[in-house]
């Protein structure tokens, strides 16, 4: 399966027949399209005229934008500083930089496995070499983490939220011990915190930057932290962004200005404008409406699913991961499922940076609302106890 | 002088004392404010529903954009299907690419001397060696370029339009010469148009893309080429463009998706907006006003420049280029410049990859109203007159 799976997978959602769990996308139905609107019509209006949001700007961010995502960081106990917060184009070039500024081509990285396929395309450029560890339901399993750590890696690469692609959040225990084991190995820790804002049920865990900073009097020193806004407000505005300590921010300022100059000017603007005025409104909202389909998706496996089919069931974030009876292949399964029950997913391999996973899928359920859901379940429910004496 | 020299200029531009010719940015008050207000504004009334304005979107770019950008290469004689063209956060990502693409370490890289600072700080990550050719008044110098070819560089990198840093415009003549000798080689060209459509007197010349189409029966095949809109609307939205045989553009499709995913879903569809309402009149207008500037900034140069100092006289484009009398040199000068008189602008060494060129400078006129740009040409040519015993 080519890398670019994913892309090609998410054209297959513009069809209407398909029920695609495919994507790991915001439903555009809960955008929050007003407060956007109103927030560009005021650039235009402002005034000190709009030429100051049309004109290239620093490649660090804009101010006020960053002073945000210091004051939110703080909320969750992390104090960093304008100068170690870089906006970025989405996560996913946070995360292009981080391969860059700390991958040489031979370079062991830890991963989980499964493990975000978008962060594995941003690293696989810089050529390193995988080390993969195994989940159980709270996060990495500590002996393989240890093992892997002891191979002296650049860094770990973890989402400890409702991880894509598993839905598996790391618990409050295990995430003390990953810190512990990795700042006593030196080995700093890439934290992914995508989804992070999207729980729909039990208690907010500390960020790991936030656990490591409360051991370092307030800043911390092992963790790379990657925010987004692409999951709590919009995709489209592509802002996201990285707090790391300063020199490694330093040099990924240098990176942002070799490689696009800075995020667009007026999205910053914008981004900043709605941030202030909605976010914790917005995503609580979400929370709701997200937690439905989390449900109804929960709902319909409990009902439908054949036998020997298992599942996660993720406190919170867009993704639920099946595992397929032994031998069933999740490749397979994606070709029959497209073409004979108008249903798309993304098959669990491609999340594997050692390529196992075959019989595993993951499904998305942000996009699709929760009738749509249930049917969709149903159908791939019937395609896969069909396809079962075949696989077995 | 360190990679981030522009950037840290670009920081004094906002001190009001100061009269800068550093950056090379358009003028906030010539852009089409109005027109992008309200291509905002319509995103949002539309009837669709602004939802997959602000939601995730293919790497390759927005089709409608990429379908006005085949137009426009169309009209310069260049046949680039959709799947040809790749919409980039500005040329710079174009140029970043370019280098990701095609460079390995130690691997050589052909650019003009002087030469654009943006691709060499593009281009350096990847570890090229530059040989750099020097240029006369109708671009590289043949002999020079037959030289560099030899040693079979990875690509030519030019500007041929109005050179960041120069100002220089490489004649039609040479353009043939240049595309036959990389041609004969196996070389390609990296063609950098930012500035083509800013021309203020004399004929258009037809792009390398271009020309190298119409030998190949419409689709160029030595020739990637860079556009932007950054110069000809506006730079904040970060869309650019790179025009390229298909192979290469599948390739950086992928690395887009690596890199960021995507430009800015609703700021791709602004700028097809108003690209396709007003380019050809608004670029018109740009034409006018800056070319004001421009014969502002080469009067000043002639009634206040002291003997010694020479200058280009570019017909289009940001920037004229100032040769000091040899032993001045130019990092020098702007130190006491923004200490003394209050003028700032670009050392011309940054843009040479061997660091030659010490007694050079470049101006900018596009952002500074003609009054301004005399007083400052006025007080920089005092500064000089005060500096050459000093520097004799």
């Amino acid at each position: 399966m080519s890398a670019s799976e994913i892309r090609e997978l998410l054209k297959l959602i513009d069809r209407p027949e398909i029920i695609s769990f495919a994507g790991g996308i915001p439903d555009p139905d809960f955008f929050p399209t007003a407060a956007i609107a109103r927030a560009y019509e005021k650039v235009f209006q402002s005034n000190t005229g709009a030429g100051g949001a049309l004109q290239y700007t620093i490649s660090e961010g804009y101010g006020p934008l960053r002073e945000w995502i210091a004051g939110y960081m703080a909320r969750k106990g992390v104090r960093a500083g304008m100068d170690e917060i870089l906006v970025t184009s989405g996560s996913q070039q946070a995360l292009e930089f981080i391969g860059k500024l700390l991958i040489g081509p031979g370079d062991l990285v830890a991963v989980t496995k499964p493990t975000y396929l978008g962060a594995l395309q941003a690293f696989s450029p810089y050529e390193p070499t995988y080390v993969s560890i195994a989940m159980d339901e709270d996060g990495p399993v500590l002996a393989e983490l240890e093992e892997a750590l002891a191979a002296k890696p650049k860094f770990l690469y973890l989402v400890p939220d409702f991880q894509n692609p598993n839905g598996t959040t790391v618990s409050l225990e295990r995430r003390h011990a990953i810190l512990e084991m990795c700042t006593a190995h030196g080995v700093p820790v890439v934290e992914d915190a995508a989804y992070a804002e999207l729980r729909y049920e039990g208690e907010f865990l500390p960020s790991l930057a936030g656990i490591d900073a409360a051991r370092n009097g307030g800043s911390p020193t092992q963790v790379i932290h990657c925010g987004s806004f692409s999951k709590t407000m919009v995709p489209a505005l592509r802002v996201g962004w990285v707090a790391a300590p300063k020199a490694a921010v330093e040099r990924m300022v240098l990176m942002k200005q070799a490689a696009d100059l800075h995020v667009s000017t007026i999205n910053q603007i914008v981004m900043h404008d709605i941030v202030g005025s909605i976010f914790d409104s917005h995503v609580k909202r979400l929370r709701g409406a997200y937690k439905e389909r989390r449900d109804a998706m929960l709902q319909a496996l409990a009902d439908f699913a054949p036998e020997g089919v298992t599942w996660t069931r993720p406190q919170g974030g867009m993704f639920v991961w099946i595992e397929l009876p032994e031998g069933m292949c999740g490749v397979t399964l994606l070709e029959r499922a497209i073409r004979e029950v108008n249903v798309a997913f993304v098959p669990g391999a491609a999340f594997f940076a050692d390529r196992s996973g075959r019989n595993t899928i993951r499904l998305s359920f942000s996009a699709t609302p929760p009738e749509r859901i249930r049917e969709g379940i149903r159908r791939l429910s019937t395609l896969v106890r069909d396809a079962l004496p075949v696989a077995a």
